[in-house]
């Protein structure tokens, strides 16, 4: 596949038919841990109050997998990041071309009525889980800014977004015992502590301290690496989560 | 929504434009049960030896579940049946347009370079559970036959489908233990031995007759109705699944 780049794209001259999948799109909902609180990156669209997933479509040489992983890499400067289809949204009432239509006209743009951005969109939503510390949000053409947001405090979302949201979330709770896929949210190394508050949030419970690391600790994929640095005395280990 | 009905489509004349969503189809992998075998619905492409899963497109004012209910209503004579979406396919190489021209051929047909059926589809994967017993294979207007195939014995498979069929049967097993989504391949009732023949054919692995049982009745989600008919003495306990 050729290197698909959509940051330089421009919104007002593009002929998205030639270059895209009519009526198919893609949304990642990107997951960042920060603060023992789970946060989802968000665009919002120029000179509007709507906020949206960042998302985009898919070149007719393409695959949803390879647009969504083009996504994230413009949104947060990161590659090789865990990412995970999790449901297509297709339901008739999701598009809604009027918005669009007034995201064109705060442009200044007056699109025609079978405007490849205003007909249905089906959406593979994918989310992925990346380290907060290592992303750099980064906007795009059609936004005024791209920020992390705290996932029990969003802003009013586009369409059917917050949705998509919930179903990725529920994934991820589903995915973190079923396929240990938290480490992924973490620095490379962390504490038990740091681990067990990551679960604690994600799945709003929480643990005995024993119990969790003694269970953590039996299912032999953490590896020890050292001693916390800083405060020598009584600092706890430092662990690396080793990959099969 | 108004009522779809694709039986009586005819693929010589129709205008597929028109009627639906471009460049996207639904597949659906109808898993029975029967024999101790996990069975799975193919159709076999009028004049050929083309085996495929049952699958359609999407009507502009209809959602991709809707056109998997649809798909499965008129290939099993069956509605109200689990179905879950589990994932779409989006792979670039997917779609070979020289299979459909193939198909058309074998009709008689000469389609043009830029039809509907020749360019690259995404395709929504969904997954159905039916009672082997209920269900009415019934072909379509594409296709010479609609039948159950052993799972451990297909034909070869059009495309990707045989993979879409592998990721179903993994989705299946996730979902037997975590959603207890085998009673849908049941008879109304059933012993549990029955119940175990089942996962032991889904989840390829044998267990303990005493454990099984235990397991199961500690779940809380089967209720006993009679012990089974016939064979007056020793005839083992008929238990419904309680849902929710």
């Amino acid at each position: 596949m050729t290197e698909k780049v959509t940051a330089g794209l421009n919104w007002d001259s593009i002929d998205f038919d030639k270059h895209f999948l009519p009526g198919l799109s893609v949304d990642t909902v990107i997951f960042g841990f920060h603060d023992n609180g789970l946060m989802v990156l968000l665009l919002r669209y120029k000179g509007t109050d709507a906020y949206a997933l960042p998302g985009g479509f898919i070149y007719h040489d393409e695959s949803g997998e390879d647009a969504a992983k083009r996504v994230l890499q413009e949104r947060t400067g990161l590659s090789d990041i865990f990412l995970e289809q999790f449901q297509t949204f297709s339901d008739t009432g999701r598009s809604d071309p009027h918005f669009f239509k007034d995201i064109m006209a705060a442009r200044g743009l007056k699109p025609a009525e079978n405007h490849f951005l205003l007909r249905r969109f089906v959406s593979i939503g994918y989310y992925a889980l990346v380290d907060y510390a290592k992303a750099v949000p980064t906007s795009d053409d059609a936004a005024d800014e791209c920020t992390w947001h705290d996932l029990n405090n969003l802003p009013h979302l586009i369409q059917d977004h917050s949705r998509i949201i919930e179903t990725a979330l529920i994934t991820l709770r589903e995915d973190l015992n079923k396929k240990l896929v938290g480490f992924n949210l973490l620095p490379d190394t962390f504490t038990i502590s740091e681990l067990q508050a990551l679960y604690e949030t994600v799945l709003e419970k929480k643990f005995l301290r024993t119990s969790f690391q003694r269970t953590m600790l039996s299912l032999g994929v953490l590896e020890m690496v050292s001693k916390k640095t800083g405060v020598a005395h009584k600092s706890p280990y430092l662990y690396r989560f080793v990959k099969d």
